[in-house]
């Protein structure tokens, strides 16, 4: 069966992001000042092939851990669906 | 009133993703072949004051479309919640 995962890498809430705090700041000088508290992290789509959702799951789950997230900055999200 | 959202800027589906393509390959070599169509891109959240939910909306999509995505490569997704 074919699933479909949508992961969201995030920087972890203790760190300062530079990336999101530059572009808070640009959307400041574009007259956007109402928009604050930018974080900028990685959305990553998948397609996967599993016996049934739970097998899906612990794949994508170990793809993060392994290898698309860095525990000491960043942490992660995901959701599964049927594709 | 506070709105949080949640942007997805994505490579274009017609264009190539090499970081996407690497990390393919990466999850392949350890063993997790089933993982495929793998596309990388950011994941942007931030905060945003507006008097509802139709403002809210309007300053998400000038931000998206001014400074947060790259039209010839990218495209967006937003979803906009209460905070």
């Amino acid at each position: 069966m074919e699933f479909r995962a949508e992961i969201d890498v995030m920087p972890l809430k203790a760190l300062l992001d530079p990336q999101g705090k530059a572009v808070g700041a640009s959307l400041k000088n574009m007259g956007l000042g109402v928009i604050t508290n930018v974080r900028i992290g990685k959305h990553i789509t998948l397609s996967i092939e599993a016996a049934n959702e739970e097998e899906a799951t612990a794949k994508v789950d170990k793809a993060c851990k392994d290898l698309l997230h860095n525990p000491i900055m960043e942490y992660y999200t995901f959701k599964i669906e049927k594709a």
